[in-house]
């Protein structure tokens, strides 16, 4: 496979660059860093460099793997430690209709709404932090009500039984975009009670996203905050 | 075992009838109607009121089993078609340190809160319904917070997501009971997703019973609000 | 609680109708008809049509609810059979950025997307359908490309394996919303099969809601399509 | 977020502190230290003690963080490892209708029971201790009766089989706490054997909080131990 | 396959008559009904007589079914009502160690308890009844110690929590077979709940057969009454 | 889209039936019949034969709705109701690299066992049916052993524990399919049981195929005994 | 708690040892060695030596825990690595009925059999072990049927698939205990394939205990083999 | 068991090794490497080498068992790092009917794919490899879409939503077996999104195997490569 011609895919042996996302999708490849090497993660985006694409993120990549990446790939390699996120150049300028905001229900949800958040940064979108504001002290999410309702996109982000996103979901008009969380323990099941709770939710609007997918929230949310502009 | 000699049970052949309940736990025997016939639940409510039992519950007993009860036991046979119970006997005197409140996400759990009402109204409590109040339009329930926070217990009935037991977990000092209930479909999985999120309550106070246990919480409510109080 | 006085809601006793939705959050109340009896589902149509709340949508409707509801409710309220829906009023006239394309595995997930496609529409869009376009035969999907891409918003339906939201996730740049149908029968276990390859696409911009719930997805979607416009 | 003036709740860039709470439920903000640093959770409580909430629990606190607490905090903090709980300030002065006993089936839910019991006697209650009763042995359960009978409250501890709960539900006439642990192995999957036990419990008289939630149990009966009482 | 000749299995075209089970297990061929008509149980059930085995049981039967097999099979078919049991021939004349006591949680468990007795019966054992004894009121189950503590082996029925199987291995020193039933509602998913509990039941000498697999438990029964007799 | 023109697919406004298949993967479409109107499948089988493919298979198939699909269809349309399937046109001759033979565990396996042979069959292939020889007469099966030797494919199909493929699995040199169904009751859970026992087979060349799915297995035996041959 | 009185169980403060089980049971108490420390099992075993009873059994002890229970304990504490069985005293000399034949599917169950087989000679019998016959090649098993017809109780350990119950159940006359073992990956589940497999055997006269529990079945093969003999 | 003549098996204390397996079935006893500890591996290695068994797979080895191994038995042992494998002897010659075509989802399918690759050459089969070919960029599939049909056979293999098996089932008119992997994350459940994915394929001609068992899929692969041929 590798050094197999192909227009619009390069192959390194161990994966397939995929060179006509951007043209495609208006977005390049993501690389999922979790079940690669640090060298073939370097390679990938040396390669995707090479033609161009950028920004380009890793997700799901610790602090010791992205020291040999940025060794190997150079300084337009920043590492983000808050959401486990390496980027490849520099994030896109802010537009979007408005602003994304993103709400957790506590302090452990931190990490997937940040992967969420650097995300959405990245790809040219601002946005707004709402965190630690969960439905057992209502008043500190109804405090932050005009943030919430002056958002184009809102991501939900919450572990144990994920109630946040159907009470987000009935206070503005703006799409929500629930990400369930691994926190808690016992009868929440790694996410799964947070997850389940966050498909039945009450409240129209609301669409859902893997456990701890913070990545895919802030991608879509900013998909969603571009629609109708200029890419 | 029919006629043998026992002084706290009497054994009709298909059951085993506990006399000393109301001594051991100040309640009479509950019959759980749903597996047995109408003739069975008359024989066994016959030889409670012999033994002085009163007043005494049948439980998921629909109106066709009922009538046929009502013949065979008499005038001191009620049936309450909006919770699917049978009572012998009136109704204890309304007692305890305060109201009970009874919340519902929707429409259609009312069947279940109402089972938990008239069981809570049997056992001589007050009972305030806050009904079709679920998160997705918290007006509703905030509109109502002065009833849920004046009540000694607060019952907490919802399917899909369950978030109502954590929101109203968060508004009260009062302990809350929450009753997933079984209303929902796709991922909500026959009331599993209700159960699991309200297990998970981020709001301290909360415990749960079964799915769709509506008299479970009545009772339980009951208990609670005579606590320190003569039965 | 009926004729309790509330400025932002109506109790009717079974329901409490929230009239300030339409401000809120840009749309009327929804009903759930699956657990309401015909009487009830008029009652709360007639009041909402009282305070000017129009178009609503009754959602899970069978025929024969709908006759009755018709019947009370009079000539404004019309019966959806393909997607079991009911609505009182006319539809919103066609705006928004772009169209809603609809795509369905095969001729089984049909009901769920006309849930869909007849909901957008309601709510003002322009929907095209591309239906039985299931992965196993391919080029039926690539042959309708050019129609999927020109969409603003995609719905992915479908049952069994659930594929196709990621095929079609990796070949557009628009949000995808996939709905989960219950199609299937042995390890589809109604529908959770399609669900989590869902919530697992490995393609971007791909968000997930309740299985068989086309009424959610139609509205997110009707959302989405009209971000940046004047509702 | 850091600095918002929010007369109810303190941002402090990672949580947002809840200062409210004592008003509102009776009890001040509960620290849950599972997912928090050691520098968090002494930043919480620093902030709790001047806006004088005390005492505060910090939950699933193990020793090595809270040495470093303890450091920060000062002398009024006080490490429980029998319970993995911190407390910030003395102990609530013993009240409340009576005793709160808790039973255990086995030395090893010990770690669970020692949290429910710390929690209780931190909000001023008596607890009794009855341990390592399970019902394979079950004369040593009955030994204990009396003990069981004259308390106000009774948290019931079990893994494996969890039918502990039923027994002792059918025994006594107060409200029962049941607690699910995750002592077992195989077919005890972490717990949930106990959990649907506990749910399916025959006895009326008994509800259920999430597996391993000592807290939650503790927390819950002394609120109701204290039902009718001046807080 | 009709028609083949083989010395210890007749073809019926439908089914593989196992003629040869007597000699290798001491007992006859057993008829699982669920999944047959009338027709084909009658056909098999003639050739079981045709050479020599008696009794022989058909499990799963309805009234309906009966009657037919009935009519083909002549007198020496008996229908068993109370167990869904058909039965050719005599019961064996009563023998083993001691009796086989059948322990039931509640009424409802009562026609797999039937299923286990009179498959017990059938074989040649002594049954002993105990019915209607669940650990909601233990005194119920005490007062019938004797009776337990007397019998060779145990077989305790019980759907819900399941508790029953603990409590009644924890008081006797027979081999104790527990059978979970599908008796329950809600978070009882159909006997999941009390099969859980039964395996990990903290008394040791409990095993389990399959939820509501009452001809299991009677046959097992049986033979472990048998043991070391002459059969 | 009906009317659309496409070369390799028609439209029929509820399908899109697919006519290069017979080209691309050497069979005809397969209908599954499950969720379409007798119309419907008549109006796909009209348009198939059409365009000259033959034989065509209608899956899950009930005796009504076939009654009706031959009225529209004509005399060449043949209901085989052993297996619920319909077939236009006639079966291809026999061929391929030797018999496939097909196993059941039990009598109720058997309608699924018989939509697996009467597939292959259709498909041109020679079988063998094993039937009703469960691995609890292990001897039953081994008097088979020739037959099953000289198969060139083997399906495998049995409910409850799914033992026999791995027994199969380990008598045989040809490639297994392992068939789960939906026979039995309480833990067998639908076919799951069954299920995953096939998924973990100890034998080697065992693959399995959805639960109940007779037509996926001979399906694909057909292929399986077809290779290398002229199609 | 420690210190009570109390003439049937000792309390230790972390335990509460049952000293008439013996009596009531016939066996002396098991200690459960997974939840305790080392000092607490040496503390109950020389508790019970001091009562008198022996031998007594601690499962699930790893070599270092028992190194140190070895010191605490004295010369007459053994402990069996094969099964990390820890046992204070003696064996009891052989008797029973017969033996107990183990019988396992592959070399990874060797642990959990030999749990049952060092449990059941230390209670008594003799034992003769079967290993590694798995029913992949079903011809290991049959070359040893003798063996397994000649004992008076059968264990069957197996993981994976699980199947080997089935076999060995329709092989035998004697009862089956099945026991599951946590032993493969992905699908197995750890264990629960196995389990379900078990549960749902086509063979009478096979009942199941936990996951992995060698000692339960070595427990219960020994209460059947010496049925009816003096204890 | 050490020591018992048997003419097709030797027993060595730890494992029966079967000698037989090469005429009853082709191919040699496979080790599964997992449970064994590399002194047992090389035992069985020599013995069945003695036996003149060649080529033997040991599979799921790690690379340090596999150095032990390596010194005991010798130079003809070789360690295959990529697919975990250890092989004792050479491969078999390249025969078959063609090539087998292995399609992988993403780099980190890799080592299950390697599993199923190196087993395919070892045992004889040219192997074409396709990796990275994920369905959210279908055009690199499509790209191959000539080496996918020239097989004879094809393993998919893929994590996350296993989408890649139905979408090759519908180019191919080969076989093929699918492979879920492990790989993802929270709703993943560690393989078994994708696996009921599989299962459920919408495409005919699809089987499954274990999640992550390369092993199987190829071992299947070359048995079907070479129907029809001298093995």
């Amino acid at each position: 496979m590798p050094g197999k011609s192909n227009p619009f895919a390069v192959g390194l042996g161990f994966a397939n660059v995929d060179l006509e996302r951007l043209a495609r999708q208006g977005v390049p490849e993501v690389v999922y860093g979790a079940g690669k090497t640090a060298g073939q993660i370097a390679e990938i985006l040396n390669t995707l460099r090479r033609v161009g694409q950028s920004p380009v993120l890793v997700t799901r990549l610790d602090a010791e793997k992205a020291a040999t990446v940025a060794e190997r790939v150079g300084p337009d390699f920043t590492y983000l430690p808050e959401g486990r996120l390496g980027r490849l150049g520099a994030p896109r300028p802010v537009g979007g209709l408005g602003t994304i905001a993103i709400v957790t229900g506590g302090t452990s949800d931190q990490p997937v709404a940040e992967e969420a958040a650097l995300t959405a940064e990245t790809l040219g979108n601002e946005v707004v932090r709402i965190y630690d504001v969960g439905v057992a002290g209502l008043h500190r999410l109804l405090s932050r009500v005009d943030d919430l309702r002056s958002a184009s996109v809102v991501i939900a982000v919450a572990g144990m039984e994920g109630a946040l996103a159907s009470v987000v979901g009935g206070l503005v008009a703006a799409p929500v975009i629930a990400v369930p969380t691994s926190v808690g323990y016992g009868a929440a099941f790694d996410g799964l009670a947070a997850l389940l709770a966050m498909l039945n939710s009450c409240s129209a609007g609301v669409s859902v996203v893997n456990i701890d997918n913070g990545f895919g929230a802030g991608f879509l949310a900013s998909r969603i905050n571009h629609m109708g502009t200029a890419r």
